[in-house]
């Protein structure tokens, strides 16, 4: 294994982030490299830092994501509980957890995050609701996480300061999107730039 | 050849579209399909349409964009005349002298296009000159194009009518970006789009 992991920057409101928590461990491993995962927050980056509007309100290109989602949902096979355009729920419990499962529960974190991304974009579940984010430690026994625990867990100080830290470092290392990926600090945007990402780990970058 | 040509639509000033139509041709040829050139204007459509601002004046975008285009550069072997941070032309000359070449020399105008992006990305030139754009067919003596004619039709109401026109019926496609393609009417955005391109042609959709 190459001692240094992968960073995937996600946020679970992201469709293109969950499309991309799917295949990112399997694309580190064909390279012996692990994935070191991280929350981040688009309201804060692309709202208040970059100053622009949520992808759905944004005339021409909402409806291009639509239909580009639906597109790549059925190349890969994949069945959504949840519609794009559907209520976009508050992601800061569900981010909170995250960091309190990455605290608490260090080398989970990857597979917590994936069955949150499940429960959302699969299953369609709201995880604004603590109830619904502690259900996850519930249906996951394998994570080995105490859901009542982790109720507590995600309103903690702590897992709020731990989500503050988080957002204002990925903006220090230029995270802005979700999938957001670093390869040893090379940075790649989007579900669409993993065969990208790929091919930079094969040849070791050019 | 399959008689519906692929739509791919460009603005001079977008590196991301020089970029693609340096292969749209060959991707396009590979499936016995012709291109359909069409210009658009990216101030029209990201500015005023959608509300957003140039990509070079969005906090940690613009770091991205510039890192991946010299990195896109890299990997195709490109030199390039100008950077992207170098002042952006006005493209308007250079899409109506587009336009007139369509109208009047039509068969042509892709040649004209690539010839234009040609001068502009790897040479350097400043195309808001009309002498500069009447250069490209002086330099391009196989387009055959009379300098002095496309001179006076870019600066023609002809040729600011069709411009018009032809944003116009961009928008009203859900034209975006650039380059964008349309492929029997799906849409792609964007050059890291190619390859999916070609799967969609490859496979006739799915």
């Amino acid at each position: 294994m190459n001692p240094t992991p992968i960073d995937f920057y996600f946020d679970f409101i992201s469709l293109y982030g969950y499309f991309a928590s799917l295949r990112i461990e399997a694309l580190a491993a064909r390279h012996g490299r692990a994935v070191n995962w991280h929350g981040m927050l688009l309201g804060v980056a692309v709202m208040k830092t970059m100053g622009l509007k949520p992808l759905l309100e944004t005339p021409l290109k909402s409806d291009y994501v639509i239909h580009d989602c639906a597109r790549y949902a059925r190349r890969h096979g994949l069945e959504l509980g949840r519609k794009l355009t559907d209520p976009v729920m508050d992601p800061r419990p569900a981010a909170r957890a995250f960091c309190w499962v990455k605290r608490h529960h260090a080398g989970t974190e990857g597979a917590f995050a994936r069955a949150v991304y499940d429960r959302y974009w699969r299953l369609g579940r709201d995880l604004a609701d603590a109830a619904e984010i502690a259900a996850v430690a519930e249906t996951t026994p394998a994570l080995g996480i105490d859901a009542h625990a982790l109720r507590a867990g995600l309103d903690s100080d702590e897992a709020r300061s731990d989500l503050r830290e988080a957002v204002t470092r990925s903006l220090e290392r230029g995270v802005f999107g979700s999938p957001f990926i670093l390869v040893d600090g090379e940075p790649f945007w989007g579900s669409d730039r993993l065969d990208l990402v790929d091919e930079w780990l094969e040849r070791g970058g050019w």
